[in-house]
């Protein structure tokens, strides 16, 4: 049975993909990171995707990100943008070469499980501003994994998967719903509170209420203000 | 004054970058990762380095890589290989996409304080065993970084150094001692013990021995068997 690591964060566009890539028919090993980041409540959003989803394994690394400041989703001195601005530069929420730190562990592990693919929920059409969420990058890194490993040395080919790259929010969310997530369960709050309440005013919880708007389906998220 | 992020893990290689990057005119940001290996004597001799050729400043970060295990430098199960045995496959010495995880690391701190190297002591001569030492790694990160960052696609460009490429050990030591490398100070071995000590025995001290012997330097390293 074919394998793939699957980077899950807990939010709505990775448990679409962890559902996606189980629809493919691939053993998921669902791989979240604690980086500092300000929504702890997105890994308790992951550990119940990966319990109905039925990955293989679940491992939740400790990244380091956070030392290196420069994002608002790790440093609280930056002030966390409101939703729905129309932004001309990349947003304070970006943070310094994510994708890339997370991409390269899930190739480590992709390597010692033999997968052969690597499922990443990166959107090109609301998160046009990170440099990290453009197909470009995601083709540059899975011509780095084709060079970087033993696995690649020795003739076998990993495919990065970025299902989501071209879907707009709602089509994300239609396509969840009939793969049977539970959206309720999901946490996309750049700054959500212990209980897993929204902040409703961040980028994020602004993209998803559009997204459920549009899609025309009832989201259940709590706010805390 | 330009800036490079340096990766340091205190052995031989690349104390001699550090020392290269130093004499190009960059200011140094030395990064080196705990990541369960059995040497942990290599980041005294990492802070050693970084005092010694003034660098900015010194991150030490810990790494999960141990959490996949499948290299014999961080899974105790796996058996250390003695040194100089001609080897046809890849080594079991070789970390899972370590040079992949921590390039990228090095990029997310480039990109925070916009330095326009980083500098790698990967060397193909010695390391040809190992995937991601080989120039087309290299070459692939760099189109990687050029387009994963928000300063890369503002237009800064960043390059990836590896200068000791296409050195011999012997080249690596003579160029590193004229620019004032005190060796003794540097560990190479995979399993010194606390002291320091090297194992005589591993691949790293086989090839440490026939650097010096080539290049007829004495070297100081101490021996526990």
């Amino acid at each position: 049975m074919k394998k793939a690591v699957v980077l899950l964060s807990g939010g709505l566009d990775s448990v679409t993909v962890l559902a996606i890539a189980k629809a493919q028919g691939y053993q998921c090993y669902a791989l979240s990171f604690d980086y500092g980041q300000r929504s702890q409540v997105e890994l308790q959003a992951a550990k119940r995707a990966v319990k109905h989803f039925e990955a293989v394994e679940h491992k939740i690394l400790r990244m380091p990100l956070d030392d290196f400041g420069g994002s608002a989703l790790t440093d609280t001195d930056i002030a966390m943008p409101a939703g729905g601005e129309q932004e001309t530069e990349i947003p304070v929420t970006y943070v310094p070469a994510r994708n890339t730190v997370f991409l390269s562990l899930a190739l480590g592990w992709a390597e010692v499980i033999n997968a052969s693919a690597i499922f990443i929920g990166v959107n090109a059409v609301d998160f046009s501003g990170y440099p990290d969420c453009r197909p470009e990058f995601i083709n540059a890194f899975e011509k780095l994994a084709n060079v970087a490993t033993k696995s690649a040395v020795e003739g076998e080919k990993l495919t990065i998967e970025a299902p989501l790259m071209s879907m707009t929010k709602s089509q994300i969310i239609e396509q969840g719903i009939a793969l049977g997530i539970d959206y309720h369960l999901t946490v996309s709050c750049y700054q959500a509170d212990e209980q897993g309440r929204a902040c409703n005013q961040c980028d994020s919880c602004y993209l998803r209420k559009v997204g459920f708007e549009q899609a025309g389906v009832d989201d259940q998220t709590h706010y805390y203000q």
